[in-house]
């Protein structure tokens, strides 16, 4: 087998919506095909994937750097020996004389590739993706259907608590019973009477997590800790910048609920920082690396093995960007759970409609790879990009 | 005044080189030109820059991303009351609506373009630009020439020990007095041979550098440190992952000699981290930060102020990245010095003519702005940019 094209294509997302620190109005995510010299009734095996949200599209560097070393590669040296691909072998290739450090936008253009080898490995075997990662990492895969929580309440243009309320209660109505709502981009007294708010549909602190996106320096975050623990809400999640351990560090020790961060950390480098200097208190703060912007799934799968030998449960690792991609990998690798953003970020938001939240946990598809041709929104763009 | 045009090049490195961990033969370098609607001489007034050795030319991200952002902004918002150029607006104009972390190819990116201004406003005022630069800090330029090294002695696919004394001969020739060389590419009988014989030439450990571009791990670490320790080098350089801070402070504690890193930690935040945890000794150890690689002079020099707040003097300050626009800066801000590569990584590797290393001290020529045009081997790409 080998592989014949690679193609990149740009989506914007949709949406004119603001978290503390970004506004996604000129967002895009790379959506890119890997496809083969394998056919199957008729076409050729094609693997899907995108990075994921919040850090751009990026053509650039997987059509100019990325994608040249993958096809100069001999074919048989991204094999594996049962003829699939070696994803550890792809990643090695894509990262070929890429120096130490910076791991930025490239950890996002080689986790859309490298995670589409994943996706075309399910479909050689006809399966969902789920059942071909538990096979390479050894794992049982959940059959339970993994815990999902509905992320939103970001700010929008024209907003109000009326608004969050009904947002919060659509996600209800859709079988959500936990959700993520954002603050620290607005005055102290509004972000508290938005929470209050969310809590009314929520009915629990417990089910209401709250998102600083990375905003707060140590005073701001120390005001909002005082502030929201009564709430005592499901985790206060990147409270201040995503490399300031130190700052973490005093919030995991100050602030009696649980911490979450780990978004915008891209490497297993980084996150051993976190695990080293950022004061994560074991089984009960949540680390939030999402494979899609961290060179993919090999790479995140080094981090949970960093989490573990620190003696912290994997379900205490809730990747952050939902979409179909992280729920075949939480599902796989029996995670905490994954993250949903039903009616946001589309086309890449939601599930498709063979995935069912039901009492707040959901279930993957049996459609084969990550099943991301079975999503509506997305089937334009993959029509597109395989035309 | 307004901005009339971006453009941007992709540059090939030549050579092939290859350091500890990458070989240099397809890397490729940003060159950017920033054209203003300003006419002098009968032509428009442009800032020509580029990020710098090592991270790729960044044209996906400059051209879907950032001049976006420029070209939308309002004139003036960029504007100083001076009506030059405002930097610090540019910069944040570059990275609206960024999310934090994630320090890679983006800083490249913006490194280039931010640049490019600092250039303009040289050009605006006809006047080399490490005087528009120590202007806008307050700092007195150096008169007396910078320090400066010639770094070299990669591995060549043939080579030997005699090659390699050559190089440094040849670099003697020229002017320099200092040099720096790679190891950790070879065993270490090997290595330490190499070594032996570029202190032939350099006379003194004193004059010698040592760089292992982050690959060893804490045992090979303290191996190379037991060897090298009676050679009294000049500094052992990136022993470990730049981000392996914890390495690095068990070097610092353990190892006699200067240590030196920084040159792939591309924001304040990862700096501020290096300070923190990497054990790093006060007007001992060196820093290396690039501008180039790291958003710019802006926030560079928010990185020389936090090395300062951490009591260590700027003089412990050599950027990465030789060429002509560390000169600048490095002359404008009178920091420990600067690296070229004469004769490798052209057509970016060393100085313009206009540029006399004098007893291991370089000066800067008088061209208006970094003197970029000037540069022999940059000129039919600088000629290809403005076409």
């Amino acid at each position: 087998m080998k592989i014949k094209e690679i193609r990149h294509l740009s989506v914007p997302v949709t949406g004119n919506i603001a978290n503390a620190v970004v506004n996604f109005s000129e967002h895009t995510i790379s959506l890119v095909a890997v496809i083969t010299d394998e056919v199957r009734n008729g076409r050729p095996v094609t693997g899907i994937a995108f990075d994921s949200i919040g850090r751009f599209a990026q053509g650039g560097i997987i059509e100019q750097r990325m994608v040249p070393r993958l096809m100069a590669a001999k074919p048989e040296s991204l094999l594996a020996a049962d003829g699939a691909f070696d994803c550890a072998r792809v990643y090695a290739c894509i990262m070929r004389n890429e120096k130490p450090g910076g791991h930025g936008d490239r950890a996002a253009a080689c986790g859309a590739l490298e995670l589409a080898f994943w996706d075309l490995n399910a479909k050689l075997r006809d399966e969902p993706a789920y059942l071909t990662i538990s096979r390479a990492f050894g794992t049982t895969p959940v059959t339970s259907g993994q815990p999902v929580y509905a992320a939103g309440g970001y700010y929008y243009p024209q907003d109000g608590v009326e608004r969050l309320k009904q947002e919060i209660r659509r996600y209800k109505d859709m079988g959500y019973s936990a959700y993520k709502m954002k603050i620290g981009g607005a005055s102290l007294s509004e972000d508290t009477a938005r929470i209050e708010a969310a809590l009314q549909v929520a009915e629990s602190g417990a089910n209401l997590a709250v998102d600083v996106n990375g905003r707060f320096d140590l005073e701001q975050a120390q005001v909002y800790a005082k502030a929201i623990s009564p709430y005592k809400l499901r985790w206060y999640e990147e409270i201040g910048d995503p490399l300031d351990y130190e700052l973490n560090r005093v919030m995991a020790e100050t602030y009696d609920g649980p911490i979450a961060t780990g978004e915008n950390l891209f490497s297993t480098q980084d996150a051993r920082n976190l695990l080293r200097y950022g004061g994560m208190r074991k089984n009960k703060d949540i680390f939030q690396m999402d494979p899609g912007l961290s060179y993919g799934l090999t790479e995140f799968s080094r981090m949970i093995t960093l989490v573990e030998q620190a003696g912290i449960n994997r379900k205490f690792i809730y990747p952050h960007g939902g979409h179909l991609i992280n729920l075949h990998i939480s599902t796989a690798l029996d995670l905490g759970g994954c993250e949903a953003y039903p009616g946001v970020f589309e086309p890449f938001g939601g599930y498709s409609d063979e995935c069912k939240v039901i009492d707040g946990r959901i279930h993957p598809g049996s459609s084969p790879g990550f099943g991301i041709e079975r999503k509506n929104e997305l089937k334009p763009h993959i029509a597109r990009l395989l035309a």
